[in-house]
């Protein structure tokens, strides 16, 4: 489910990816139990073959043509990730898909993972655009006190929002600490450290993060002194109070370290567990107060704003949508 | 849970069968938790001892004339199942009880098994009454592509409902070569297959299948050169949307052979665990989009037939009930 | 969760012990999650740090005075419990803490454990203030016939309500027998035997039981010749329809010896667990038919009664609530 849509998503004719409802348009089957035959997705309980735009191509011994036609998502495979539009068709645009460097230019390495998480997926974007909770969630790993004290800084760019913390002359966390070790460079220096979060609507937050030994330059500092990453956050509403979450981590220092990937995975997968059980809980009580008001503190802005963001794109396509709708009577 | 109501069922005074709504009249206690003693239900919690028609019998200390009953449901034994009826007491009519040749005749041996699957009874009259889906579901077991090109012919009988299929001149699927040299035949052959699907309200399916070498008649060849059975399907509605399934075989070919019984116990269950989660998924979808409408195909004809004979004998049990009531006041 | 209310508790300053709404006021995070610090609880979200009486002390870079309280639930811990008061705070009253000579005197031991049970706590105060059920529900430990037939008298003294029952001359089920043993005395011969249950509202009670040789006074009996405790059943209800449920015994004698208070807890532990199922499925039946009238016997006094003093008691909280708000107004 994605979206509150029952989807099932598939490789059809020429691998081509391919999201429908998962509706079998004779007896409501999901096609989702089905298989793949000369690339045409075939229902597993009575055999009707179904194309991928929605139409009924065949079933044994029927004639089709007047067979009602399931909704087709428009589905577009890029950067090792799959897009899918929930909303009307008409309005897909695949050039909104952004460019995404690090999955594509080999001097870059990924690895990451999924997890299920029942929160509303703004709460996971509030989460990702405010990392003080780092000094008390991933206290033994990321956190640092001066993660608190830093002042952060907001800035919106289209639909895009940044917020940003520097700090300078700390002493690096044991995540960054592994981190510099790995990269060849002196663990024990003070550091200048950075989070750059960047959330893109409807739902991805990149974070740009890193530490460089201290007065070199800080995120500008030359790629021998620092260590940096971005941390990659897809989150897909599954649906108003869950959500898929693909996690993981781009580098461009030794790409081609395959166990430094598997290591660094382990280490974010079970740095990144340990916000499930608070975003799950706060869910919960936010469903049993509904009426309850919530602060809105600086270090919110991120949260907040993106939020700004997606009720005016909302608006922005509901508008479009009946504009369509207006056309079409 | 029997058609929504909460039963318990005991064999009461002389091993007799009697089912009770699962309600002690003193304090609620299921009565399910109670014992059997002296042929009455005892309440496991505070010892009201109850007659098999829902009238206290006795207490410990306490007068019971008083007490209010509970509603005791028709049931009978027979054929080896119980069959209670949970309409008005006054309709319950035990001629109705078809008889089951197969369950008394020695000649004939019988092994089957229970699911509970959460669908609505009627979807799995629809997949019982429409064997295309072996081909789908069942591909490799019983299910094979002449199935689907069979023309499938539809008769009433009365309440009853026949569909059927026959195939000539065909190879035999895994499953009945298996039962062709389990019988001491040729499995290697062509042969004539059938499917013979006959429905009973309100809700039991007897299939006969079975094969027999290509020319020597078919349904009608001669012992010595077909493998037959009886398909048997109880299904007993527990809720609106979950059915207790009770499936089974009924063989007329080396009754006494216990461990081939057992052998084909195994292999049904396993085949018709196949279509569990098919039904139950397709119940989930039928619930998420319940305006959606279904395709009536002429395979769907036994199905949808089945249900105008449920509709019919509903309307006149609640047209006997309302007179009942009418005749009472 | 506590009477419906989320909660945390906590021991803060010196040890003292707290219970505030699992809410902070900054997001909506379940402050469960926090740790404590100087006394003071944390949120494990963003560090918000909460004073016991639900005001924010502080919170990283923020000015907290104008953040909004969360609820402080007046809690006391006294006896080895901790008594939460969730109604209006200015209606709590240490002073109705009852004393529990048993958790205090150096002359007494105490062993019990904690069960979880769905079940409204009014059915376990009625389970508990009408022991016939022994003999049916424990009929291998501590129930026997005699209970059912032994009358029972029930007394109201203020807001308690006692209920007793003696047996003479019978012979004691194996729980006694064992505690006869354990106590050094003959379990072979005739005994007396009380159970005087003591119901002080909102929801807790306090049985007495024991067996005396017979004849030699019964309950009054000298101790060289009996083997008596103290049942102790704390009903904690944890939202309508389920409890938190302290249980224990408390004995005077032999109370220095831990491994008997292991056996004895063991063995009450087992004797307990057969309600549950019974108080759960008791629980399901009044949900399936909530119109159905209960019977109200006089073996049912100690339970109607009982809830007639809690409709009193919610009654007159309810006016003084009204009456504070009025003086407020
Ligand atoms: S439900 Fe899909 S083919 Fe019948
Ligand atoms: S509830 Fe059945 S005897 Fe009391
Ligand atoms: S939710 Fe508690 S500090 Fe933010």
């Amino acid at each position: 489910m994605i979206c509150n849509e029952r989807m099932v998503i598939y490789r059809g004719a020429g691998q081509r990816v391919a999201a429908l409802e998962d509706f079998c348009p004779h007896r409501g089957a999901p096609l989702s139990l089905g298989s793949i035959q000369d690339g045409k997705l075939v229902c597993g309980y009575h055999g009707l073959v179904m194309d991928c735009d929605g139409r009924t191509a065949s079933m044994p011994a029927q004639r089709v043509q007047a067979f009602p036609c399931i909704r087709a998502f428009p589905a577009q495979e890029r950067h090792g990730f799959i897009w899918v539009w929930p909303g009307d068709a008409a309005l897909a645009d695949p050039a909104l898909i952004p460019h995404l460097e690090w999955a594509e230019n080999p001097a870059w390495a990924y690895g990451g993972g999924l997890y299920h998480i029942a929160c509303d997926y703004r709460l996971m974007i509030d989460n990702l655009m405010d990392l003080t909770h780092e000094t008390y969630v991933h206290a033994s790993s990321i956190g640092q006190k001066e993660i608190d004290e830093a002042p952060v800084s907001t800035r919106v760019e289209g639909d895009r929002l940044i917020t940003g913390r520097f700090m300078e002359g700390i002493l690096a966390p044991p995540f960054w600490r592994a981190a510099l070790r790995g990269n060849g460079l002196a663990d024990d220096v003070p550091v200048d450290r950075w989070q750059i979060c960047r959330f893109t609507p409807p739902s991805h937050v990149l974070i740009e993060v890193g530490v460089a030994h201290a007065g070199r330059g800080g995120y500008d500092a030359p790629a021998d002194c620092k260590a940096s990453s971005i941390v990659v956050d897809f989150i897909t509403p599954e649906t108003d109070t869950s959500i898929w979450y693909f996690w993981g981590m781009a580098r461009s220092f030794r790409p081609e370290d395959n166990e430094l990937t598997a290591r660094i995975r382990e280490g974010q997968g079970t740095i990144f567990a340990e916000d499930l059980e608070m975003l799950e809980q706060q869910q919960r009580n936010l469903l049993a107060w509904p009426e309850r008001p919530l602060l809105k503190l600086n270090i919110d802005a991120g949260g907040v704003q993106s939020r700004r963001i997606i009720e005016r794109l909302v608006s922005a396509e509901r508008a479009a949508e009946a504009q369509l709708i207006g056309r079409q009577a």
